[in-house]
């Protein structure tokens, strides 16, 4: 098993889907055994720190989605979070997790959304300050996460206590029945791998020249949502595991409205074939091999709302408590080709470099600037039509 | 309130007292504000990654201390670990915390001696494997310290959930009554800061041309002690809040056998002294200013038994079940001046880097390495005469 996190953005014009995510894909067996079996290692993560590549500069839409949600999750604890049937095990603590926290930028508010509701509604039902339990948020990525940034970052005026959880989270990372909240925000679009078929000459989902499902055959795609329906059943069952019976869990997931069409959907250009379509130029001047963007794809997947909720329904663990298509004003923040550029840079440097060698880097997204300037399409984000699907699931008593 | 993490070595020849400790101090106000009140930020920490500088490469020392503890642990949970007064509160997991963990390197077999008694004493009551809770393990340790490579060193044979809890552990750093066992190794000899009389021109305890307490008047050790006792008594304030009653604490602190003497302890050489003198010689030749090393004082403390039990008892909270005085092998392994002055840099050199910036530091050494050799006493580890300290606490009942 393997984990990818991430924060996405999709940009989706009326002829095309692009989608940019950070974070990024496993490939290297972790022995780590617990009950579920093994993990898999992340190799890379969204860029750390705070410089101008950085994630943390490079994130208002996903910023934006955290404050689209902010009055529907207030509302949903407010009416769902049943304190007196999680009792006992509130007795020492609320806890929360964030899984795909990334280096926090995006997480506090997140995080000081879901607390302050939560207080706001035990002191409603009749609880005095003193008795109510601290909180202990608790904050996930792959192991290559910069968490010394997120730790460093941690706002000042919290209150509540702190945890950082290196791992994948298509596995176990907590103790069975411990969590009373889940939250994943713009994370679950990538894939713990990429599809194998995917780099096999002999499949029919041999991906050559390509980077991503768009424009490919359509055993390419199915080869992606495969892997997906896989990955999300994962997740579900390992917070199934974790997440104490009448527990929470808000997932807000990058999306497209629909598959339009039939394979025709999977022929119109992209942003990701943008960047592919560099890599194959660059191939072509002898900067890299061709074997290599033959063998790169990327382990991302939009899914639509229908299909999300079949895979939820598949699980059993989980009562689908609200669903609901989310507009998000954070994709107009990011109007210039330069600053789309940075930002595919800040999601993707980490994947690109770990198969082609950071050398390629500065002109891969020089040469990706300049075709995103001459396609005007693709550059103006009123023509985004992506969405974030926001579900909140309450784990099922046994 | 402040803190510090650290390792420790103590080098006591017969003339005299040698300590070597890692990790650091804290002067950087954080605005952090839990129940406790506000934390200072560590500054410091003990040299991260794995190279030749590296604490990792440099704490067989500690590792012996962790060796010499292991029978003392196991007997003491198996007959100090009262599952059925823990109850409810370990229906969901079994919590266990390291503060000060650094990365982990020392810290995993202390953790793997904890979590293996627990089970094995739990397996003995009767309990079935299925029954079992699942081990939730914190490491905790500075903001600053190298948290990544703690993350990649996790043991992949680990039956436990992990966390990383950034922050001193001066102050509160989990939720009320929400761990079952405390572990804390080596790591308090280092002060919370170091007191502020040290660099007041005006006070007697002024600590011109020193680095330490050794040599000094005996104002200065007395500064150093009664912020020795106030850390200490705000490190047990803060577990008897986050221990559950009726959890263990097991504490092994850097100490020596005795104050020998009165004011003529404090007048024999040490390898602090050794230090101070190489930064006095520097600042002699114009390399750093006089007054640089007159402000600068490590902020560590090695106390005596008798000192230590007193200040437990003053807390009120705990009862003590054992102490031990612990010989430990580890000492030996440092033969050499070079391994001697490696350790020494592995562990002090983030702090001094943040007083006297890095330029300095090969020089330091160097002059370090040359001046120990010059002096087999210092040098001759079987002339070592530090002890640790083991302590076995119980939280009371309230």
């Amino acid at each position: 098993m393997a984990q990818l996190h991430a924060m996405v953005s999709c940009y989706v014009s009326a002829r095309t889907r692009i989608k940019m995510t950070m974070n990024s894909e496993n490939r290297v067996q972790n022995h780590v055994e617990l009950a579920r079996g093994s993990c898999t290692l992340g190799l890379y993560a969204m860029n750390g720190g705070e410089g101008p590549n950085s994630y943390v500069q490079n994130s208002s839409y996903q910023r934006g989605v955290v404050d689209v949600a902010k009055p529907i999750i207030e509302e949903e604890i407010d009416s769902k979070f049943d304190i007196e049937n999680l009792y006992p095990t509130t007795l020492n603590s609320f806890r929360v997790a964030d899984f795909g926290s990334s280096t926090g930028h995006n997480s506090f508010p997140a995080m000081q959304i879901i607390t302050n509701a939560i207080e706001k509604k035990t002191r409603r039902g009749g609880m005095m300050a003193s008795q109510i339990p601290d909180f202990h948020v608790f904050f996930n990525d792959q192991i290559m996460n910069d968490f010394n940034t997120l730790f460093n970052s941690l706002p000042p005026e919290r209150q509540y206590y702190t945890a950082g959880v290196p791992g994948s989270f298509h596995g176990r990372l907590f103790p069975k029945a411990s969590l009373h909240f889940a939250y994943c925000s713009c994370a679950l679009n990538w894939l713990s791998d990429v599809p194998k078929a995917l780099s096999d000459e002999t499949s029919l989902a041999w991906n050559k020249a390509r980077v991503h499902y768009t424009g490919a055959r359509k055993q390419v795609f199915h080869a992606y949502s495969n892997q997906y329906a896989k990955d999300i059943g994962s997740f579900l069952e390992a917070r199934a595991e974790e997440l104490i019976s009448g527990g929470l869990m808000a997932l807000l997931v990058p999306a497209v409205p629909s598959f339009i069409g039939s394979e025709a959907t999977f022929t119109t250009p992209t942003e990701f074939d943008l960047l592919g379509s560099c890599l194959v130029d660059m191939a072509k001047k002898g900067k890299l091999s061709e074997a290599k963007v033959d063998s790169f794809n990327f382990p991302l997947y939009f899914t639509i709302p229908q299909e999300f909720e079949e895979i939820i329904e598949r699980n059993r663990s989980f009562t689908i408590e609200r669903t609901e298509i989310l507009n998000n004003p954070g994709k107009l923040t990011l109007t210039s080709c330069s600053a789309r550029s940075m930002y595919l840079r800040a999601v993707f440097e980490g994947l690109l470099m770990n198969h082609f060698g950071s050398e390629i880097m500065d002109e891969l997204f020089e040469r990706y600037t300049k075709k995103l300037e001459a396609s005007p399409i693709f550059a103006d984000p009123s023509n985004e039509k992506s969405i974030i699907i926001f579900v909140l699931l309450k784990r099922k008593f046994e």
